[in-house]
């Protein structure tokens, strides 16, 4: 493991259990792209990266990671938590950029119905967040 | 990479990139557990985990795999593909047991489109083989 790599994963799990969204902000590359559960087009750009991550960090009750693997610069994390009742397992595939801050998020998980229950949870909330900045 | 690890990979890339199905029912552990995409419920035992995997790799057309991490005998496995017009991105997650076959096996993915038009193909073939099971 690379030492930007082993600081990132430091990091990145302090930001994830104390929400420290400020923070979260800082570790994602200007041009991050997410490629998100429910939809295979992804989404571009520090913006609104942050704030669905933002979403999905305060959607998922119970949020813990477990195994993690590393080869590089590239990584997957194992998470599992919940939507309500509905139980959840799933993988955060990060790329860094050299400077250890976050290119690309693929999230994939487990089972179709917490996708679904997850989604429309923070669909409204993105739609807002969409129109109050096309309005702005 | 333990040498059961790096045997294990080999054969698993040789059995789906050939669709060897008869390979496959040897590299999993009796006792194999299967978490799929659309159920929380685990598959058990190798009979019904063997012939979903078949389902899997024959469903999922230009099935292709990516990036790939190893922690001992946990693996994270990558893979993109397409069901009908539909393309896909998913994580192999694989415990391997003491010989170096499948102990449990989580099948975690994206779009959550992918996942409904994967389970409509299989889901008929999975009741077709259980109905039969339960009647032999």
């Amino acid at each position: 493991m690379t030492v930007n790599t082993k600081a990132f994963l430091d990091e990145w799990h302090r930001i994830v259990s104390s929400k420290d969204l400020e923070a979260l902000r800082d570790i994602l590359a200007p041009e991050v792209t997410l490629g998100p559960p429910p939809y295979w087009m992804r989404l571009e750009g520090r913006d609104i990266v942050h704030y669905l991550l933002g979403l999905i960090i305060n959607t998922i009750d119970g949020f813990t990671y477990h195994r993690q693997w590393a080869e590089e610069s590239e990584l997957a994390l194992e998470f599992k938590g919940r939507v309500g009742e509905i139980e959840l397992q799933g993988v955060d595939l990060i790329s860094l950029d050299d400077e250890g801050r976050v290119l690309n998020l693929d999230v994939v998980l487990r089972p179709a119905n917490a996708i679904d229950a997850l989604a429309e949870i923070i669909r409204p909330q993105m739609m807002r967040f969409l129109n109050d900045k096309a309005s702005s």
